[in-house]
């Protein structure tokens, strides 16, 4: 599969590492503003070509997906630019600024037959694929209660992207997302939100906390910040016991079934190499196969977190 | 000085024996609506009299505070009784129903010049004593964020009081109450709520959690369940790092500050004897002082967690 990368940040480099541990990942072309930029990206990473621009890649016949990991104020624009030029994306998370702009993305994909996943890595980790298995078996249970935070303390800085409200800055889009999508496995759609949240002196949300609210009565409770600290942990709570993820809760590297009696199993789980691999083969499997998305982190899953994000903001204004 | 109880349950059996553990404590009335039940607590407890009502309780010349053990629909009714009798009161926590049952209670012991307090016995525990301490001294630096729960999983059962909605059970009023008041210990006053929660069958809630928003954009995010297992820990974030509480939270043996690099410092503190007798000396000391009400435990503070309890309930439905 040969692959194009629109952005050359830290988030881009990771996933180009990733892309070089791939087996059959072939590192095509990188696109960014400047063709000095992307060149020295090429160079770094290993890539064939270097575009100047987004319009180039996406014009370049000899890429087939392109990983867009631009800010995410601009994912739904870069999406449906590759998606118009016949390529499949995966585009990192947030996905969109909002449900609206997700939508318009997955109709792009679904109009042009192509595939189209958002970037949700954490879902394709050794500690998650487990996790997915231990629920599915009912290991803990009927799962009633989820809990999940991630946040760290940055001091204020307007200059810095989480910071700045025209870049979709913010906690709960970069962080909250995570927590989210780990409601949202384990106990589906939320059918009502409370939140509240701090907005800070450069207009984004430093801190936010929401309970979700499922039919039949399950709840999750998610915390997102850029300016607390949080342990970044996860717990699911069932009838038969509990599941633990230690921090960082998106990527761990093991999980521990803890029973009603405080008896606590750990299962190792490290993460080989770099984990944003993991994804990688999904996307591979999935246009080899010529299915248009994913079982593992749907389209319908990606408008539903969406969603509850769009509710949460809602509601901290 | 010299103790009346009302009601026989296992709170007050407790508080009976905290009674007994504490100097200058006086176990000279108890009273339950027979007087069969009452005379078996009494032999039981050491205690010099039992009478068959409230009013009789309330009538005894030999009494001086009244210790209000009965469910938490009749607290307002039963203190209003005991203080128009000229009794000082410590109530049980839920210290009312509403605030504005709370209200009249204050009104009630001020008009009267009575002390009255709340029976938030985790406040006068070792290890919360260290807690303010550490807090005044800045030891975490300015706390944003305080997490607390306290939650476990009973089977669902119409005749036991916690899911009696009669007698005022659910989790927020008996269990919320305790991570309510530490968000308020540390936080003060919150000025917006954020809640979701779970009706059961039996019209009551079994499963909470809020986000409490207070000036200055600081976060409190609480939770409580009578069916589903929680932590029952807490935990408060600083600029500089965090206090955590283990299990129990509403009744530590130790509490442990960790830095902002992880460094882990435990604090043992365990409690002596019978925890519930912690909150005697302050009453004894109080009522010696001619104070009508407590420092650690003010009536503002108990009115204003009475006043956030409300607010989530009429976020719940």
């Amino acid at each position: 599969m040969r692959w194009g990368i629109a952005a050359t940040g830290a988030i881009a480099a990771g996933f180009a590492t990733g892309l070089a541990e791939t087996e059959g990942a072939e590192r095509a072309a990188v696109a960014s503003r400047t063709t000095e930029r992307a060149q020295a990206f090429a160079d770094e990473h290993g890539f064939a070509r270097a575009h100047g621009s987004y319009e180039a890649l996406a014009e370049d016949p000899e890429v087939d997906v392109v990983y867009v990991a631009s800010p995410q104020n601009r994912h739904c624009d870069d999406t449906l630019l590759f998606l118009e030029a016949g390529k499949h994306v995966l585009c990192e998370k947030p996905f969109a600024m909002n449900r609206a702009e997700g939508e318009r993305m997955v109709a792009a994909a679904r109009d042009r037959g192509l595939f189209l996943m958002e970037a949700m890595w954490s879902r394709f980790l050794p500690a998650y694929v487990t996790l997915r298995e231990l629920l599915a078996e009912g290991r803990i249970g009927e799962v009633n209660l989820v809990e999940a935070d991630f946040g760290f303390a940055l001091p204020v800085d307007p200059t810095h992207r989480l910071f700045d409200p025209a870049l979709g800055g913010g906690a709960l889009l970069d962080l909250g997302v995570y927590p989210v999508q780990l409601a949202r496995l384990a106990l589906g759609p939320p059918d009502r939100v409370g939140a509240s949240g701090h907005i800070g002196s450069t207009g984004v949300d430093e801190a936010v906390a929401a309970v979700l609210h499922h039919p039949g009565g399950t709840l999750a409770v998610v915390k997102a910040a850029i300016t607390m600290r949080m342990t970044c942990t996860a717990r699911l709570a069932g009838t038969e016991g509990s599941i633990e993820l230690p921090a960082m809760m998106h990527c761990p590297n093991s999980l521990s079934v803890v029973s009603p009696f405080g008896e606590r199993d750990e299962l190792v789980r490290p993460i080989e190499g770099q984990g944003l691999r993991y994804q990688v083969d999904e996307v591979h499997a999935c246009i080899a196969d010529g299915r248009l998305e994913s079982d593992v982190m749907p389209q319908a899953e990606t408008l539903g977190i969406l969603e509850t994000l769009d509710a949460i903001r809602h509601q901290i204004g």
